[in-house]
């Protein structure tokens, strides 16, 4: 049972925006909303620098019958305003769940907990697919009821694994979240999948990039480790971070503590990450993020 | 010396506007500021139910020589916005300092960060007289260059004491701050002054309230002590709550350690609430806060 | 798979100890481990006040073929060392679980961590049975090769429920779990049982005791929303805490927001008092805990 | 006034042991304070591994009389016990404040902190010199009636200021604090010192090492910045950490609120770290630290 699930409400759409900062944007785009009898319920706007910054918006509203209106909405809005300020924009009704396909190699615990929030209902998505390069987590991922696909990948059978995976996910997917899997994506397969990819790295970022991060933890002995959700780019731990945590550790803790230590804060920050992600909350600004 | 301290843009205003919901209201607003040539730099709005729920609006905006515009500014929204709505709002220069008055018994902790932080010049505020019922910090205050009076309560005392507080203090301040003022402020003072008073409260509101919280917590045992910063209202220990936090204490802490601990979290949970209604980002919705 | 499970070294015992503060206590227990070859790898000590106050310690040891001994050197103990100084003690192999019978309503978030966590090898203890009033997590709790014994409890039929749930449990666990198990449990079911049991509330307690605390939360616009484990004692919400911790909620957060939230908590800190009693690292101390 | 104040008593003393591990230590150590009419008020006992490792401890113990007992006590704990285990020890009343120097550049809030805790006996030091390479903070520190050594420090002077210092402070100072200070100390200076430095560094080490941290921070965008205290070694960002902490900033922070940000944990985590190694908590193991 879940006491907490709430339907998610059909008529509430939501709108993102970036462009060159510039006058009259707000009024353009609460105005044509305005027209449409639209509501606007919830809305955050940020420039980044008051002369010649950048515009970010995340807007919800409402709107009486919203699913049949919503490809007219985009496509005036497209037109009427996003064209005159040269806008990116999205927008998408908001009870509409992401397509997500889960990327896991041996390590349970952030798959299974996007798996559980999932199936309570507190992650609005579909899981539409599990991939590993390892068969372990079979068995745990069928009683979700999510197709598990088994793909190893070495070296050798890279390129061949990754044309796979995109047969599997092309057109299928929305957002391709790493769970703990221990393979590089190719910038390829990234583009060949044209959605964005997010991945849990288990270290505060920048520290401790690479390899075994709480073995250097431990090394160095710090007393903080954290972990970093971001978008997955061609730079390795490089790309533009969502979300960070830590947790304490001190001398008493052996890197198997630290390890532990270190998954609860993993899968706490990946969730938020993809729940912010999915709740359309995270705008890119370069190589970073605006998190609405 | 403050490398941090940057001067406030005399350009930049914000308003504040709470009202009924309705369809139109964002539109109205920002179509009045773009008017004007007034450009949003910041925006968060939210309505706390889709349905028959509260709007509640800040905007920063940026507009070329606003200071002389303001008044004009103002009147106009009030005649061609505001009243349509049916709002409140606030409307004022970002770079005008909040005039304040610190209230402070013996503990110096809470005073000393707000003065030190005022003087490194992080909180944009006047601090136009601290007022105490004890001479104890005296010295100490005379070195930021403030006046002090002292004017000592009893209970027979108290109205007289009120009274001068009021005549000091009357037209002279837009904030009353407690700073672990030991005395409760009557509602008639609060009436005659006019201006909302913060106060910090020892503890985790609603735990342990009233008097000796930390020696409350150490005979329950809890595992952590919390401040809380609140408006004062007339009913005690009842205002709407603006910030809490937290600290970790152990079966190690003696009550004085929990005590240390717990005034480093009041003047930190004190020092955002004050910095945070300074920068207009406290809103009231009954008997609790917004804060954008 | 689990990079972090370490196998519990067969030959490490650990000895708990609490008494009236006095001189030589911690030479005689040391003393008394030494003469027998046992190597002390940890310990902590705490007297609460220098005097007149009480003892309480934790150690740590090695011992070669520790399990052939254990029962020889409880006994030797008891005589030698604890009769003396009026100890109370427990002695025991660090490496035999913990049995454990967890209590469960139709919340499963508690649940399936600490089921989670003792898969994965985090948490050293038999779980042995569930017991719920309710029929809803029996498939869950199936897929962990768990007994699950549906005992529905009415203010009628709750008698009979203890005496079942009782009847079933007795010598079969060492401590008893309530995660989110929404039944109050009598004195003379507890007697009976004879072994601690802790429960997680789902608020910052003495915050918000008693039924929805996350509502009474939402009411107060509180800032934060905690959670509280604590031994079960036959005054409802009032017996000795282990652990608490919060996170922080906004006034976006509707109670359902605030609920999920809270359910984070909840599981993390029942995770954690449930570890530390395991690792025997709570003592009572009146009404209150040292956790070492 | 400070009701947090309570007087040290003269009569509890530390003993600070690090060896490698054997049987019998913990009962030649008790045995021998026991042998005195010492009471172990508080114990922490650590082996970093249970075979071959390090042992590490802390005692606090209580004994009448104890400063004229004192050094006969240190040299029979010599003669008896450290010399048979091969014991590095340290041993002194409580109650003797640790003399210490404060080394600062323009930045005044980690220096401020430490003088008021100090002031309000939070610290048990005795702040015998501040010195600086800058005269900004002369008359703030004065209002603490500390001494203000002002050695400006060029490339060329350096060698002829670190001389000035030493002559200033050698035999004074048990301890260094270095709050804020922008100079490297060289080896030479620091062995000819003969005591341990503190330094706090701006951000969570080992990310973000160098210049300009908080600078870095934003470039990275991350969501959390820290601080780090640290004894000071030759290599400059690596010496043993003692403590760490974070705060989050988001996309709406500029590098002027993440410094601010940034200073409040500063001076947070040196203060910890200057307590703590004040109170005798911190031991060495290699280039980490054990904190008790």
């Amino acid at each position: 049972m879940d006491a907490t699930r709430t339907l998610p409400d059909p008529e509430v759409g939501r709108l993102l925006v970036s462009c060159e900062d510039g006058p009259g944007i707000v009024a353009a785009i609460s105005g044509f909303l305005h027209a449409r009898g639209a509501n606007i319920v919830q809305s955050d706007q940020q420039t980044t620098d008051p002369v010649g910054g950048r515009f970010f918006l995340r807007i919800v509203f409402r709107m009486p019958e919203l699913p049949q209106w919503l490809p007219a909405l985009e496509e005036e809005f497209a037109a009427e305003v996003a064209e005159r300020f040269a806008m990116s924009f999205r927008m998408r009704a908001a009870s509409v769940p992401t397509r997500v396909a889960l990327f896991v190699s041996r390590y349970d615990h952030c798959l299974l907990d996007l798996l559980w929030r999932w199936r309570r209902g507190e992650l609005l998505v579909d899981v539409v697919q599990v991939v590993s390069n390892h068969p372990d987590l079979q068995k745990e991922v069928a009683s979700f009821d999510v197709p598990y696909a088994h793909i190893p990948v070495t070296r050798d059978t890279k390129p061949e694994a990754e044309r796979q995976q995109a047969e599997l996910l092309e057109g299928r997917v929305d957002l391709v979240v790493l769970a703990r899997y221990m393979q590089v994506l190719t910038g390829g397969f990234l583009e060949r999948i044209g959605v964005p990819a997010i991945n849990i790295h288990h270290s505060f970022l920048p520290a401790f990039a690479g390899a075994g991060p709480y073995e250097q933890a431990k090394t160095r002995g710090v007393k903080l480790v954290g972990a970093t959700a971001h978008y997955v780019t061609e730079d390795l731990d490089e790309g533009p971070i969502i979300e960070q945590d830590v947790a304490r550790v001190s001398h008493r803790d052996r890197v198997a503590d630290i390890t532990r230590r270190g998954a609860d804060v993993e899968r706490n920050v990946l969730a938020r990450a993809v729940t912010w992600h999915c709740e359309d909350r995270v705008l890119l600004d370069g190589h970073s993020t605006i998190v609405f």
